[in-house]
């Protein structure tokens, strides 16, 4: 599966398999094609070689984006962790004078629902590779935690008395952000995941935190604002 | 990695690395061998001769009782969660009329988080690698199916009525065994996980589907009955 799929487009001899990829730099096309191998084929059964022919590149060209598949895997994780961490980081700031935590809850958890979603290729699947506890993932890894410490930092904020009292602020980052990653089994599943999705994960955020349907209400209302700011920004 | 390491215990040339593995079967141990390779050097990374060696067996005695390395993960896999499903069948059986729906299903979460923090080696790490959609794994895939949608049963039938219109069977399932597998998380960071850790994850279970701390303590009261039963069983 290393060649690229026939294409019936006269004059563009590098698209491949997709309409979106033609808009795509060489650099996001690299991270495209070596995003689906990786799925695919695993990220050890995947070589630069592949991800070039894919591409319809020269190896050598790949080289001059990236020094190797270890690079672009470290690339591929960040991307998947560093907008929902650059969102979160305005709206933490604002807690609690211009918005609630829950509500700053909300609109993280729908935030990186929203961008485990859009992904290329569902990368989220290889987050428990042996080989990302390598130093070379540290910054990805780094990234994941500080993304935890915030749900655990916003979540033990919102949560009711009862849970406060009975999980701790790391447990409670590491439930909320596991709730968000279920985006990453509804599309290996090949659910039809929507954005519907992402607003029962967010609701699913407080509900684990003993907030009542009202509240929640509340703290969606407050996160549609930021959102929509945040998203006519992008 | 793939010598035994050197072990001081005269006469005992099988045994390496630990006093456990010491107790088990040959089976066993090439099953726990097996699952510390996929673990450190990823499943393609690991070969059958590999772990024979690890196991300090000749090769020719490991296809004694595996046909290969998939039949030996498959077994794994299954073995991961073919415990749960066993004992909440029984449960599932005598609600509502022995059991209420909350309780059978903290009884689920808690048994399930129990099995996922004593499978050899994280063995849940391998749950989303790509070679899994093969068709000879499919055996583990519908297990997996029959859990999720046994949580998904129980959870539709404790959820208050806001969570019920809300949030379908199906997508109930999904969030509620995503609950239990933060297990493989918590141990892949290495936490100092616990069996604690087990009745939080049960109680977050019941509080995503909107139920109180009072009918969570309740559901836990009927969950230790039933658990306490089949531990001795076991």
């Amino acid at each position: 599966m290393t060649s690229a799929p026939p294409t019936n487009k006269a004059g563009r001899p590098r698209a491949n398999n997709d309409s979106r990829r033609s808009s795509l730099t060489s650099r996001e096309q690299i991270l495209d094609a070596a995003a689906a191998l990786f799925a695919e084929a695993g990220f050890s059964g995947t070589s630069t070689r592949a991800i070039a022919d894919r591409v319809g590149i020269r190896q050598q060209s790949l080289y001059y984006h990236f020094a190797g598949k270890d690079e672009i895997l470290a690339e591929l994780l960040s991307g998947s962790v560093r907008p929902s961490i650059e969102f979160v980081s305005d709206i933490e700031a604002r807690v609690p004078g211009e918005i609630s935590p829950a509500g700053a809850l909300f609109a993280l958890a729908s935030m990186d629902a929203r961008t485990l979603r859009n992904t290329p290729h569902n990368i989220g699947t290889l987050y428990l590779l042996p080989e990302i506890q390598d130093p070379r993932y540290d910054a990805f890894r780094n990234q994941r935690i500080a993304l935890r410490a915030i749900y655990g930092r916003l979540g033990a904020a919102a949560a009711v008395a009862d849970v406060r009292a009975t999980v701790s602020e790391d447990r409670i980052g590491v439930l909320l952000i596991q709730l968000a990653e279920v985006v990453i089994q509804l599309r290996r599943d090949e659910e039809s995941e929507s954005a519907d999705d992402d607003q029962t994960i967010a609701a699913s955020c407080l509900r684990v935190l003993g907030l009542s349907a009202a509240q929640i209400g509340a703290a969606r209302d407050e996160a549609g604002a930021v959102t929509a700011a945040a998203l006519l920004a992008l």
